[in-house]
């Protein structure tokens, strides 16, 4: 058996369905609910208040967070887990701002993902009339990088098409510009490799419900460099980020190392949950996954242009330059997507046109991806002429 | 059976174990463990993304903000759950401050947990050097309110001491002098009957952990009066508090009301033990357990202090003044507290000398609080000095 035939097995995947949208939620692990239900019965039920001490609680967003780590190329000792990506990236841009304080400028692109402008937005409002958030086109972000910019915040991989962002290459640029580097792994950890450490990257934040199928409201991360953590001065300043939390001093003093991204208590449960799907991941090297995954995304391009030449590929065509999904453009795509859904394929659709599919070699192969190819034609074909409550636009209008 | 009959028996509480600590982290209650694992496998299992509208999963955060609502008082619509509530201090206070944007004054006590003023420290050094967090003594909080102030930053109940301010008198006399309030209900919810819409709190917060028996690292709340909900700009605009978050949109625009309050995605696991919690608090009325939490704690300082004259109630005497925890003062305390550990009567240590014990009506009876009497008498009286792993500092030095 293949690492990828053992690790298919390990997720529970509903019977006649495949699932391209591990991207957005990734699917359970066999094991989660019972790892779960053990850690309740056993460790807080028996426990109670000494499972931070004698279950190791306290330790988990640190021992996860490196495991975490390894998938994003950081250093050990330099990924804290807990509260939500777009915390976390609250945190990374606070706190990049306060290491270069003579300048007022973030720049990002209109291909990040909403919530981190949403966040910046909020942030820079907060900071006063001078700071400014620059949003430019993804191909641009190279030639406005400059030395009036502050933090350079990027999505490494477009939610929208998956075309990733140089981050060596654009990470040295910001570097040569004086500028410090937050980068959003949403769509790259579990989905392409990253070599955060290599790249030298400044910060970094994720989420661990989509490719790390750490499941719903799964936590966020936060990845800080060794070159900055000791300096870095927490925005977010909670209590177990504290020198000394159970001293219970009247002023912050910022623990040591990761320690200080802490904010509150950590989410328990939730990192049970996650700790299984990553026991997963521990059986496998990014490298293969990415292998497997560019072979599965070739699989699936071909076989749909093949198939559905009315759909368009907005993904980039050259695997170098694309994550781990695949999308299309059609006319029909929302409706298209509901039909799909019928059929047991699931994928997502984003406005206006974009069908999206996840390809997720722990739980995806090629015959899921033919059969994929296969039921997407006949819905094109067929499906959607058929059965009007598709709502097709061309025929009501 | 009486109520608390029937509420301690959904408990799970170890054998031999007399649980004075529900007011740091709550037990287990008995269906917790399954209806979390019954939504890993069958909604989150079975559903995967298409959870988030099939099973609720968007809703669970309004849906269980109302139910913490009745439990403190507020008019339904107006609780939020999510984050931490180190998030909710934040994000409360940020509001707050933006309210009142003449102001530069965020007026606290010393008797606030630490991590309310670290996080307060955090963020008024984000704002600039003209901002202040001015730290007073509990008993001149009154007097320290004036025009002055921009926000009144307490915790109702102080986690050494059990003291309740008068959140009604200090809420008007805040409002009196144009001050916006933020109260933390950490030792509040679940613990005593507090009326946030008959007081007219502005903000409020709190965590579920203790005395709503959520689980290790349960969600936050925050609570936002009608008065100020339509007008608050959230300092930390996630894409879920967003009005439409699936349009993407590029600018962020506050969602109506509370949703706003959302930042990233919900914990949904995490609600989901919550939710078991609060199944049992449907059962009971605030009003009933604050008369039982009164007359076990009454029960509890006589026998104590009958038993143990070498201990100080560092509690108010005066039940009208004191929350549902007790706490004394011994200089031996943390020894105490390991050698009751070891005996099965957990309780707490705060530094420098005070022991703390919670009293939790939904699990905690007469028969408890008698036999964890008896045991402190005995562990004071012979343990300690028998015992030489209790390392007596009186013995040792």
């Amino acid at each position: 058996m293949s690492n990828f035939e053992k690790t298919k097995y390990m997720f529970h995947l509903p019977q006649g369905m495949i699932y391209l949208d591990g991207n957005s939620l990734g699917p359970l692990p066999k094991a989660a609910a019972a790892h779960v239900s053990d850690m309740m019965s056993k460790e807080w039920g028996e426990m109670l208040i000494t499972g931070w001490n004698k279950a190791g609680w306290m330790d988990l967003s640190t021992k996860i967070g490196d495991r975490v780590g390894r998938l994003i190329g950081a250093e050990p000792g330099h990924v804290m887990m807990g509260d939500t990506l777009s915390i976390k990236v609250y945190q990374a841009l606070a706190s990049a701002l306060d290491l270069n304080p003579t300048r007022r400028v973030v720049l990002s692109d209109n291909g990040n993902f909403p919530s981190d402008l949403y966040i910046a937005q909020g942030l820079l409002k907060s900071l006063g009339p001078d700071y400014e958030l620059r949003v430019v086109n993804p191909e641009d972000i190279a030639e406005n990088v400059n030395g009036s910019i502050a933090v350079l915040m990027l999505t490494e991989v477009d939610y929208r098409t998956g075309k990733l962002h140089d981050m060596k290459a654009l990470t040295a640029k910001a570097h040569a510009a004086g500028v410090i580097t937050v980068w959003d792994l949403a769509h790259t950890a579990g989905a392409t490799p990253v070599d955060l450490a290599g790249c030298k990257a400044d910060f970094a934040v994720g989420c661990t419900y989509k490719y790390l199928n750490g499941g719903p409201g799964a936590p966020g991360f936060i990845y800080v460099s060794p070159q900055h953590i000791d300096s870095v001065s927490p925005a977010l300043s909670g209590w177990l980020g504290h020198e000394a939390p159970f001293a219970f001093d009247l002023d912050y003093r910022p623990g040591s190392g990761i320690e200080r991204m802490r904010v509150g208590t950590p989410p328990v449960i939730a990192l049970k949950s996650l700790e299984t799907a990553l026991d997963i991941w521990d059986l496998v090297e990014m490298r293969d996954v990415r292998a497997k995954s560019v072979e599965l995304c070739e699989l699936f391009i071909k076989e749909v242009e093949a198939r559905c030449p009315t759909l368009t590929l907005h993904s980039p065509r050259n695997a170098a330059e694309r994550g781990s999904q695949v999308s299309f453009r059609f006319a029909e795509g929302f409706a298209a997507i509901q039909a799909l859904t019928a059929r047991g394929v699931i994928g997502d659709f984003r406005a206006p046109d974009v069908m999206r599919f996840g390809i997720t070699p722990l739980f995806i192969n090629e015959s899921d991806v033919l059969a994929a190819s296969v039921i997407i034609e006949d819905v094109i074909t067929n499906d959607l002429w058929d059965q009007p409550e598709y709502h097709i636009r061309s025929r009501v209008t």
